[in-house]
């Protein structure tokens, strides 16, 4: 694409190098900026800065936290025995949109992934660990991380990291998700939801 | 969604304003900001500041612009016979890349819209007029706009105004798109297409 100024052009490659963000919108978002009363392109800019510049995250959970000590892990209301270990702060907000736990959190960052040369060090697996070893409240670590390659990955890796400590460990139930059709489903989870089937409970019981 | 932090809101919901850019999307992008480097954001920052600040508009045709005459208008190459005339700065680079067009363009900023309140007024219609009207270089008007209502409507409205003047005045060519599937294309395309269909020079010519 030609640009027909030099401005516009650095303004849309910077925009563009947000993930899922192409030439074609990045264009559409700065010319819409640039359409735009002044004071609500600054106020994005502040935002943005602003955000950047003073952000912190909890020194516990690694959650996102304008305190040193996040809300979840400060509230008295939160169940301290449980840990819920995420990937992302996205699936925090995704549990927390639920309103179904009541328990702690730790965000690892991300997930073990050889092709991303991201490996536990990287990851905030040794702070769980501590966590776990000088917190006697906790009790059960529940793994959060999705079903792919590299959240298994992890999933494995903690385990064998947290089995010489006594904290009961699982994992989120995997199976048809609500609203999911069988035929449509894929092999591996349609299998495997038959063999970890649920019994129901029957009024004799 | 709540936020664990009211900064990460800030900069979430400032980013969600821009179009076609959602709640998740935004906060993905924001949380990308955060996790890259320090530079990275500030590159951005500077290059939507920069350009918000210190972009023009050509006074000839309103394209953007670094100078006050944008490249196109003072360059001694184009046909300054023939000027097209398009809704938006967009269309001036989708039309640039198809390397098929030499002469010079007018950027309206918009269509004629009553349902977004948009008149004549809100365009840049006088200037279109004034400029025929004074450079008398100018043979022909292309009008460049889409094939909607407001496109049709403002089309009408200029050859309206630009009757007393001696310009020649045209439309681009509607009908079937190159790749497009005759079953799939819409009765009024096809309809016209036929209707307006175009003769093939015979080698007897």
């Amino acid at each position: 694409m030609n640009f027909p100024s030099k401005l516009l052009e650095d303004a849309v490659h910077e925009v563009s190098k947000l993930p899922g963000i192409g030439k074609k919108t990045a264009l559409r978002l700065v010319l819409h900026l640039l359409k735009s009363e002044s004071k609500d392109s600054e106020s994005l800019v502040h935002a943005l800065l602003n955000a950047r510049n003073n952000i912190q995250y909890c020194i516990k959970c690694h959650n996102i936290s304008d305190t040193e000590v996040c809300d979840i892990c400060s509230s008295n209301r939160r169940d301290k025995k449980v840990v819920c270990v995420v990937e992302d702060i996205r699936d925090v907000l995704a549990i927390e949109n639920t309103n179904q736990y009541f328990g702690t959190y730790h965000v690892l960052g991300g997930v073990i992934s050889p092709m991303e040369r991201i490996g536990p060090d990287q990851l905030n697996i040794q702070s769980l660990l501590e966590r776990v070893l000088t917190d006697s409240e906790i009790k059960e670590v529940i793994l959060g991380l999705s079903p792919t390659m590299e959240g298994d990955t992890t999933a494995f890796f903690i385990t064998k990291k947290l089995k010489p400590y006594t904290v009961k460990i699982s994992t989120i139930a995997r199976g048809i998700p609500f609203g999911g059709e069988l035929e449509y489903m894929d092999e591996i989870t349609l299998g495997r939801s038959i063999a970890t089937r649920t019994l129901f409970e029957t009024k004799e019981d």
